[in-house]
């Protein structure tokens, strides 16, 4: 790119798959990603816009000639043009539908009439059906005579003369049976139909639960619309997964490397601003306690171990949860059995960790009181963080927020301020 | 299971697929499942086996009968007995190997002397082939006489003499292309080979980077061992995520809901350990200044907030940064880029905050200075903050560290010394 030479260029990006070019053009800056893609122009794919990142790609599609785009889309799939298309501006969503023919115009149009984030966007609408009283030899001369198979395919889908899907039949099963075999007679055992509004990420823990390849997607009333597949799955379980690690440590889950530093810093900032406002809250409880700080610094010196250990011990039990949670194994049935658990463990290892931390206290300001006081204040937080690591999730999912958005601030604010509050207070009554 | 009605039980998870009966299994208490296990008996599937959760598998498998156990296992596919055996004790080990038939236990055995968590490991045996030079119509014939093809299979891999494979056919393509049609002509685009010593993480990376549906794994010699399917590496990719979110809250990766009391409280002892060390550190920084605060309680008051908002923006970095580097995103050549982003972050943001609690500060003590001082130290600990939350993981990495595993510790350690001792040593110069 240095030296502007496009043969050069073309050469060295020719083995590349377009993942890998989308992840070249993430990495390097704004400057010379304009001049990349200005000199590499023509050869440019529409799986690389596939690819990439969403604010990346918007600047990428601003950069392209119309020509170019249009020639690029043209070669997408229909639920790859959807996932392009549905988060750009109208201007440019409508220079890209415009570039496609008329058939797969309608498709996308259609796709993009379901809600964000269901099935019915991330299916694909190409198809291959055959009637549920079809034999093996009538499947297979159907797909031998049919010219306009999807490039990946893996089943074939029955359906009933109402065109509703009823079973589902491996390729591979169809290469090894007989001709005369009813295709009823050799569908695959796992078998999910979802509906076209289902949430994407549940369609992808159903994927990796039953182990699905591709699974039909149907309309309001039952008819085949189209099928998603399982690396499009994948790809919802990966961002799910991302989403949720970012969340839980109040980073936006839309960040990425290449934002601009402006962008980065307005999308911490929220949580930032939450946090500052649970630490005053914090250092409010603590001036409750300012005569008895000011008679006994030591408590000042200690005080931070006691907010501390149990914002930890919070963190685990609410990733643990958090976790459970998305993964389905905490469900309504053993709720209060996992309560029970965090708080016992939470018993256990706060026995052991006052035990520690009184011991320390008691030696290094040679009093045993005071030990003994953060001791207990330890043990307290220590199941107190048990227990809201573990509700406050729970309590979240039911009243229908993100566990992992919200959980992580509310449970270390509480545990900030009972650690402050039990340990400030039980040494004002005890040790004053 | 309350009334011991066998009947009923078998009636009722009849329709339950394997993964929902797991599930089960592993919601309940170690009686219920007991009980549970011993009414079910013969009609115990092999795949609930695979389903399980690895510390609830070792129990079942104790409580199933020798004959059960051996019916269990003879239907299921290698690569899924080598899953089964591989976490077991040597004498149900030997007990499962012995319930197979020969050429699957030589194929199980094989598996096993692959490295854990490689591509060896992951793989199942059986593969579907055909020379490089055969052509469509060959390759139908010979799937169609073939009497031992796989359960599921999506490509036929194609091979040079030496048994190296060279490219993929996928079935779709094989059904719709016509028979003269050389299967070299119609491969698939995109190829990975795996060596079968290759990292399982790398191979989900690589599927999902790529949107492989399988893709073959071969031996030192290149030659063709067998081959990994996409839902193998769904559940690898899915089972790294767990990883990586447990471990970013120091909680064991090996953790389940299903865990017992004693296990849970033992395995998220070493990181509160960890943490109690290094909040007894921050205390030792504090109690330099116990002049300071003795003279000057708000300080006492005024200074978690220094460090939570540190440790806040620390583990946003942090968090930023460590799905990077498992996403690829973050390479070497991008490193100095990513540190100088957050570190300007760390001002931006470093610099509202300073200017809000300096504020506030300010009118709750009415002290301007003791306000510039917070808002001063608040500013040096975020950029520190965006600083260690960015190199700390690297560095890590480098060194061959999980950074998930680590750098929480590292960080907020850093962040809450940096925030005690920037704040308190500012404090005494300027304000004492």
């Amino acid at each position: 790119v240095e030296t502007n030479d496009r043969q050069k260029l073309i050469e060295l990006m020719e083995p590349l798959h377009a993942a890998d070019i989308a992840d070249l053009l993430e990495q390097i800056g704004p400057y010379d990603r304009a001049r990349l893609i200005r000199l590499y122009d023509r050869e440019f794919d529409g799986e690389i816009l596939s690819e990439l990142h969403d604010n990346i790609r918007e600047e990428v599609i601003g950069l392209l000639t119309p020509q170019v785009l249009a020639e690029a889309v043209r070669d997408m799939e229909s639920d790859d043009v959807v996932d392009l298309v549905e988060d750009l501006e109208h201007p440019q969503q409508q220079a890209i539908l415009h570039a496609l023919e008329d058939s797969d115009r309608v498709a996308v149009q259609q796709s993009l009439s379901y809600p964000e984030y269901s099935a019915g966007r991330l299916m694909q609408r190409e198809v291959v059906m055959a009637p549920e009283h079809w034999t093996v030899g009538q499947a297979i001369d159907h797909l031998r005579r049919a010219d306009d198979l999807p490039e990946q395919f893996y089943h074939v889908v029955l359906v009933d003369p109402r065109l509703r899907p009823v079973a589902n039949v491996t390729l591979g099963k169809l290469m090894s049976s007989r001709r005369d075999t009813r295709l009823a007679d050799i569908a695959a055992e796992s078998f999910q139909i979802f509906p076209a509004t289902q949430d994407e990420g549940d369609v992808a823990y159903t994927f990796n639960q039953y182990h699905l390849i591709s699974a039909p997607v149907v309309d309001d009333d039952g008819r085949l619309v189209g099928v998603i597949t399982i690396d499009d799955a994948m790809s919802i379980l990966d961002e799910e997964h991302e989403e949720d690690i970012l969340r839980l440590a109040g980073v936006d889950e839309e960040s990425s490397l290449s934002d601009t530093v402006a962008a980065t810093s307005r999308r911490r900032l929220p949580w930032l601003g939450v946090n500052l406002g649970t630490a005053i809250c914090a250092s409010l409880v603590i001036s409750q306690f300012e005569a008895s700080i000011a008679a006994l610094v030591s408590l000042a010196i200690l005080m931070p171990i006691v907010a501390s250990m149990g914002g930890n011990a919070g963190t685990q039990s609410l990733t643990v949860t958090v976790r459970a949670l998305a993964t389905r194994d905490l469900t309504g049935s053993n709720v209060w059995r996992v309560v029970r658990r965090e708080l016992t463990v939470g018993l256990l290892n706060g026995l052991v960790f006052a035990t520690v931390l009184g011991t320390v206290g008691m030696l290094w300001f040679h009093s045993p009181m005071l030990g003994a006081v953060i001791g207990v204040a330890l043990l307290c937080n220590m199941i107190i963080a048990g227990f809201v690591g573990t509700v406050v999730p729970v309590v979240l999912e039911k009243v229908g927020v993100d566990p992992a958005l919200a959980s992580g601030t509310f449970v270390t604010t509480t545990t900030d301020i009972m650690g402050f509050f039990i340990f400030l207070g039980l040494a004002t009554v005890v040790l004053l």
